[in-house]
């Protein structure tokens, strides 16, 4: 038996106990006549002590032990003389009367701690070194335990979790497919699911009523900063519904993993914003709302007035910082450039100064007078001591400049606080997204969404006016996850697939087995998918998705840890029938 | 609102309840001035009345309903005349007033029963419509219990969930990987996991501790029966263990399962046999003993007695079947032919009966006097009214062939209760096999597998002599699972990967990664992997893991009802570098 105990569990209780530990060497202090080491495993960190005085080989032997070896003690417990209060295993140590090495350790490449001397890529290469750090541990308990609180949820619910294939069919719509040679079937491929959308659909026809999972899915993407070729998703998918039940379940799901995990309750039914009002308030489909500072469109007001910048663009808007009138040139010069950088690329930034003393100041005296300005100001709701930063140019790009802007406001302003969270539903997205290069109409959420069924009618005659009964859950200006209700006849399906430029034979050649479907029965059904790895970021309060992830690849799809991807031997691409393509 | 209540749930004091449901027509029956359906969704069936006099109108709609139409229906609950007691809603009909079609239906390819007209092909081309029967639900219901309940218990003892990448590196050691070309990397390829072994080993060297998972594997091989090419896997690791402790968090998580899933309660150590034990006493690693009728060795008695067949071989063994002695000669001959089958492959089968009255019957009664065949007879510890059965030959087939014959007698003795579990553990296997072929060993479990401690100096004197630290589990004869101690120590891993045949450049290639990992302090640590669909299987009384997969493959790979694997475009082709390769 390699222990008794963990190294979390021991305090005053167990005083004069012999116990047996194992673990790690986390770190180790000689002090004239002792050795302390401190025992560390994934319950905690235990204080063990040798004694030179009574024991002088064993002391010579703890002395010996480098960083991350790994050993077993047998030993008493005693009261400590020095406490440490912050620790659960504080008031105790271990005086060690056997110690045997199980395994030694070479010096790690970067220390373990939560304040690491290793860069990311060292991190990732020993990732298992990494993973000991206390602060990546966390995550990961979190994770688990985030999971086990959302199964308990839908299965509580009566949800049925249910395992979709991970090799199924390549199609064209969507991100690209990662694809898996068939050894059996010369020159075919199976492909990594996006999504279990077509299954889970499948099981709705098939009576299934509520279906959940935690599913990894895959996209071969370009990647982007915090992507991953493989994430998990939070899958369901509902029949006999509408949209109101599937928000009343995941809303349900986020309250009761704020609780469980949070100890936060939130009573009130979640805020909704339709996709126009979250553009035309926040400029942004997935708002920030744990602060206010929404966005005003004074285009009407704006115009006319000969200052050329606006009497030229299509909309002019803005936003209120309270209190702010008396930022410094160099402040406002820091926005002008923040809103100029090349991600964003705005042309420049007018500000109103509305000062304490009820007088204006603005970048645009030259063309508003003072009663101008204050009719700005009343668009906004201003008040003496507030700050009015204005951009105008095309409505949509416009919009998107102004959401950065009011971000980086608020973090200036410090309303942008971690522990809070502030959940909300966007609504009524448009089902279609015209595509300029291709000249054809995307499906924004994808083309299995139903359209609102008083929009159907324009699907023919102004299909980019049609809205989609879809729906996103936006958590602190992160889009964590979103849904929509289905089609579920097959004319409707079939006009849609034609409205997004599939012929008939091509749209029967990918989703031929879900046409078929409908035609059996189909009940009206919808879902909801949540990126998992994106909500237990957020509930950890950290960044990037790479941080929740056990062995997550780099931004060039690598496994730097196992090295991978990597080449086959001949034979194995023998077997696939397939030649690597040196042209290409 | 779709339904105020489900159609397995009005019962008796619902009356008078005004409701709305919602479900697919089972079947319609028109008795004179009434038509009653039954109204099915998936939590059972509720039947809906219609009468022509008082509303002849909606009566009509209903007549032409067909099966698995969708409807909503409102109605009044009211007490049947005629009850059915097998149905929880069987005490209660809806009196219907308002009828809404939600989906028609084509009439489906097979009926909806347990008992369908459908053969396997064609239900597993319209999977969605196999699903609706009751049977399959139940399946997919219990797997959904199965896994809840795998995870409560493992959660409740301290294990995380951790989960492993999809995308990972081949190795070519075990069965074929599939492979997924990498775009971005070109001519690299990810694969997919045969198992999460080397992930789940770098998080017992990250600290973890206790990890498990339900994770889904993939194993490219020739399709034999009953076999998936995705599969679902319990999978466990544990650090600071010996294989005691493993041995009981399984044998716990079995148990729990059998209380929870068929309120059976095993309170006693389940029973352990060693390898050799399991071959000698059934003839096989994965003996049912829900019955005995054991193997018994009479090699030395029945040699030197003057039958040829008998003197020339390894072995000769038997059983002894209870009260069989009055077989009639067609038994008899059945049982012969059964074990010459070519499956099986035996020359012939010896018997001896012991009749009622103390005399013998025998077929080599040439060769065997009265006092010899007694004594063989001792050998069994058989009684008058016992048929022995006798089999000679090489060794290790001729137990092979025993198993076979003995599992046939039981099956034909009734010995075989599907009611009953009798779950085993078998342990001490061999560390390695000898491959006649390829003239190397291969590890019989894995390359991670650690050899028994006493054992290790014969590696490099006897490498098939030593043992392994690992053990299966067995219920029913069917192996659910197995695993083993693993090696934490680098260099005995080098050692290993040699005695393999593997260079140590392809060692480095292949699992660099994580002899790199055993520098840093890697604890002792062993687990298990649990095949989960095959469990669920065996919970569920079918022979086949298909029945328990929502979407399974055929034999051949293929997923029929999508239609895949699949072509897929050229440009698809040449952004990951790949040409068919036709000639192979």
């Amino acid at each position: 038996m390699y222990r008794t105990h963990t190294c979390g569990e021991l305090n005053i209780k167990n005083i004069n106990t012999s116990v047996t530990l194992s673990g790690w060497v986390q770190r180790s202090r000689d002090l004239g006549g002792m050795t302390f080491i401190d025992l560390r495993d994934r319950y905690g960190i235990t204080q063990l002590v040798f004694n030179m005085e009574t024991n002088s080989n064993l002391c010579k032997k703890a002395r010996k032990l480098g960083r991350e070896y790994v050993i077993q003690v047998e030993g008493m417990v005693t009261e400590r003389s020095n406490k440490n209060p912050k620790m659960p295993t504080g008031e105790i140590e271990i005086t060690v009367n056997n110690l045997n090495v199980l395994n030694s350790s070479e010096l790690p490449p970067f220390t373990i701690e939560d304040e690491t001397d290793g860069g990311e890529e060292l991190r990732m290469k020993y990732r298992y070194l990494d993973l000991r750090r206390y602060c990546m541990k966390e995550s990961l308990v979190l994770r688990n335990m985030m999971a086990q609180e959302v199964r308990k949820y839908f299965v509580s619910n009566d949800f049925l979790e249910i395992e979709t294939p991970v090799l199924i069919k390549s199609t064209p719509e969507g991100a690209r497919d990662f694809v898996v040679p068939s050894r059996m079937n010369a020159g075919q491929f199976y492909a990594l699911p996006q999504s279990p959308q077509t299954f889970k659909q499948l099981l709705m026809i098939a009576g299934y009523d509520r279906y959940f999972q935690i599913v990894k899915c895959f996209r071969d993407e370009d990647f982007r900063a915090d992507r991953q070729p493989e994430f998990t998703q939070i899958d369901c998918e509902m029949a006999f519904v509408e949209q109101e039940d599937i928000l009343s379940v995941f809303e349900g799901m986020v309250k009761h993993l704020l609780k469980e995990i949070k100890g936060i309750n939130i009573e009130d039914r979640f805020p909704r914003l339709t996709y126009r009002e979250a553009m035309e308030k926040y400029g942004n489909d997935k708002p920030d709302i744990r602060f206010g500072m929404t966005l005003h469109d004074m285009t009407s007001i704006a115009k006319g007035k000969g200052f050329n910048v606006f009497d030229s663009v299509e909309y002019i808007g803005g936003i209120c910082a309270d209190g702010c009138s008396e930022y410094s040139r160099k402040q406002i010069d820091e926005l002008t450039d923040f809103i100029k950088r090349p991600q964003i690329g705005a042309k420049g930034l007018v500000y109103i100064k509305y000062h304490s003393d009820g007088t204006f100041k603005s970048s645009i005296d030259k063309f508003f007078n003072p009663d101008a300005l204050k009719s700005c100001a009343e668009v906004f709701n201003a008040k003496p001591g507030d700050l009015i930063l204005i951009i105008a140019g095309e409505k949509e790009s416009t919009l998107n400049t102004l959401s950065e802007l009011r971000l980086e406001m608020g973090r200036k302003m410090d309303f942008i606080n971690p522990n809070t969270y502030a959940p909300l539903w966007v609504l009524d997205f448009p089902l279609l997204e015209w595509d300029e290069e291709e000249k054809r109409f995307f499906a924004m959420h994808h083309p299995f969404t139903s359209p609102r069924p008083e929009d159907i009618e324009l699907l023919d005659t102004d299909p980019g006016k049609v809205h989609a009964n879809a729906y996103d859950m936006v958590i602190n200006g992160v889009e964590v996850g979103g849904g929509s209700i289905r089609i579920h006849n097959q004319e409707l399906q079939q006009k849609m697939f034609k409205t997004l430029g599939f012929t008939e034979e091509e749209a029967n050649d990918q989703f031929g087995f879900l046409m078929n479907a409908f035609r059996y029965g189909a009940p009206p059904h919808g879902g909801i998918a949540f990126g998992f790895d994106r909500l237990v970021a957020l509930f950890a309060g950290l960044g990037s998705i790479r941080d929740v992830i056990a062995f997550p690849k780099n931004n060039s799809g690598r496994d730097i840890m196992i090295d991978s991807p990597a080449n086959i031997p001949d034979n194995l691409l023998k077997e696939l029938s397939l030649k690597i393509n040196r042209e290409s």
